[in-house]
């Protein structure tokens, strides 16, 4: 399948505002669509199939993983939840971009499996500042924000293989920034190489 | 030396209108530097030393070369063409951005010395938009221009090693997509992680 579509990996330490720059990407972003999690998970209330989370019972979730159908997968707390492969290489195959919002863990196992995948880090503008937007949030008691600060920092000191890393110091301009990121993405040498007249008729496997 | 400007390598077929772009890019794109190319041929009329080339003696070229301080060197009709290194690395390290315009076998030199530069290959609309191109330079015989686009169709088939290729439509667009791919780079994962207060103090071979 010739997809010409790109699949953007987005990552980032809790706090560092994925949610904030995912909405605002999607409305401002053409062409661009958001990858759905599947989950075993029971829907909370409000949670809508095919929207928050492709709810499946585990069967089905364990014979997609078994069919290869799963990008990457995790339990968590004796749930599974996975990032399936169809949507994803039916959206690039019609040259729709998509956006997988996802931890550093599935991200991985994403490179791995589509190494033309785009990742990018999302980082805060500084570690005083993650503190800060952790404990603004108001939810949360000082011993997970610390524990959150702990991971934090190890996530960063171990983070690599992400092609890209976006400082979100204010959401217009980190918008910016990730559509730059994707235009210039489309100008790789062998993206374009797949698409142009000039290559037509030339050996496909040069 | 912590070199944090790009190193920008453009290439592309005689006709792809390389001249033009690096005009308009130097003079939109602040901190830009031309890169200027040493020779030991003699000036021609109204040739300028450091601004067209370095007219170096061919005992100094032969010297720098064998002091690893040319990026890459070629010999045509007797003479030594080659890129000196140190102005490049001295700007970099200002943290300003290099342009180098350079034919496709100095562009793979400097990929192998400098895997960090950014190789964009400038393309033409079309092979028969090549062709009108050269046509309309009224300066060359039809045979001059029948091997000119066999050398193109050459350079073409067997490119590889350019990071983005751009086609070169309208001059306008093709300095923004270049200026997009500039911006972008400069958001790599390993370049923001050495200039990012994130990760000071964290081993520096990480």
């Amino acid at each position: 399948m010739n997809e010409s579509g790109l699949l953007i990996v987005l990552s980032g330490p809790s706090g560092a505002g994925k949610g904030t720059v995912v909405k605002a990407l999607l409305e401002q972003q053409e062409g661009l669509r958001l990858s759905v999690s599947a989950t075993t998970r029971t829907p909370r209330p409000g949670e809508l199939h095919g929207q928050h989370y492709f709810f499946l019972p585990k069967e089905e979730f364990v014979a997609k993983i078994e069919q290869g159908k799963m990008l990457e997968y995790a339990q968590y707390c004796g749930n599974y939840y996975g990032t399936p492969a169809e949507p994803i290489h039916q959206w690039r195959a019609d040259g729709l971009d998509v956006l997988l919002e996802i931890e550093i863990q599935g991200g991985g196992q994403i490179k791995q499996k589509c190494p033309d995948c785009v990742g990018i880090f999302l980082l805060p503008p500084s570690l005083a500042e993650l503190e800060n937007r952790l404990r603004a949030r108001g939810t949360e008691p000082e011993d997970v924000i610390a524990k959150r600060m702990a991971t934090a920092r190890d996530e960063l000191s171990g983070v690599s293989g992400y092609d890209y890393a976006v400082v979100n110091d204010s959401i217009g301009q980190t918008v910016r920034r990730i559509q730059t990121i994707i235009a210039a993405e489309k100008l790789r040498f062998s993206r374009v190489k797949q698409t142009s007249d000039l290559w037509k008729g030339s050996c496909p496997s040069c």
